[in-house]
């Protein structure tokens, strides 16, 4: 377990935590307190802790990810499905949508011709965006909402190429977690990096950044 | 206090904790228990609720932010650009790039011609997101970056020109938190479903969605 820990760049008490709640399989007993653990560790681990550190998943989330990805549906579809409503965050989804903000968000997605289960949770998290940007007056952010589901479609169109270019469901599942959460980080990323240089060149200021006279 | 606990839909107690925190102004006294609050408060009271909920940001994180939007540099360009750095997730920036993850980033940078300060914290928010998805061997993935950088910045000119469509500098600071908070969120939302479309028409299915035989 040492060497796991080294490798996997991760506390002992954590791994064993994750054992604990069922996380991560207990290594292979070579003796009563000797365990050997595979490449196969190293990777889930590396992956609970993207999931925790980086989608900022609770534990609970990410064995019932794991739970069900263990218990796939004989349909692929179903399961490549189910995996990506487990990343969408859980606090935002909590907040149900009235019948208002669901008409409004089923109106959006005829308007832009997509086919989308009634029942996918992304519905409550964009009605919910919606919402606050409303209360807060934001009307002028709300009119970019056509052209985010634009690029949400284009990168769509890629990212469901990746996933389905990789041979078995396992390989598939993992695609699909990676985009929704590293994908999503590494794109939030470059927003911001890129308003940066948007802004920079439109305010006409060098490129040493808005730190330097703070 | 109980009207503005209504308005705004959040509970006194917690209203009570983000005054003592000097996220929210109290109130103004009419007498020695009763206060009066105004619409700026609901609105304040909103904003909180928005980068706590949806920005999962800690409270020191949001009072960090308030602190720095009351004491504005008299640069424009430097407060708005600290803002939207205060944005960045504090637990993605914690992990500090390598000498040559950094080198990494700045090549990408210099790839597509983009102007942003060295100290910028989406760059360690990028380079954990791609240390991650190359120890995971997601290279597929990795391959979509440069097109979510291309994307990014189709966004990123529409973003800043809602921000200087603007009129003063602390309605163009909201838009900057807007943007990189609520628009995140409402961007992620449209993906999951975008990628469910395209997945949905890949696959053949009928608009029933994933859920209809689990």
């Amino acid at each position: 377990m040492t060497e796991l820990s080294e490798r996997a760049g991760v506390p002992i008490p954590t791994i064993r935590y994750y054992i604990r709640e069922g996380l991560l399989p207990p290594g292979n007993l070579t003796s009563p307190n000797q365990a050997t653990y595979g490449d196969a560790h190293v990777h889930r681990l590396t992956l609970i802790r993207a999931l925790v550190e980086v989608g900022e998943m609770p534990i609970a989330a990410v064995g019932r990810l794991f739970d069900h990805l263990q218990e796939k549906d004989a349909d692929e579809y179903v399961t490549l499905g189910l995996t990506q409503y487990a990343l969408v965050r859980a606090s935002a989804s909590e907040s149900a949508l009235d019948d208002q903000e669901a008409a409004e968000v089923q109106d959006l997605l005829d308007r832009l011709g997509w086919l989308v289960n009634d029942h996918h949770p992304a519905r409550a998290t964009l009605a919910a965006a919606v919402r606050t940007l409303r209360r807060l007056g934001q009307t002028d952010v709300l009119g970019l909402l056509e052209q985010y589901a634009a690029a949400a479609h284009d990168l769509a169109e890629s990212e469901v190429g990746v996933v389905l270019d990789r041979d078995g469901l396992d390989s598939r599942a993992e695609a699909v977690v990676s985009i929704g959460v590293l994908g999503d980080a590494a794109l939030a990323a470059l927003r911001r990096l890129a308003e940066e240089d948007v802004m920079t060149r439109a305010l006409k200021k060098p490129s040493s950044g808005p730190e330097t006279t703070n």
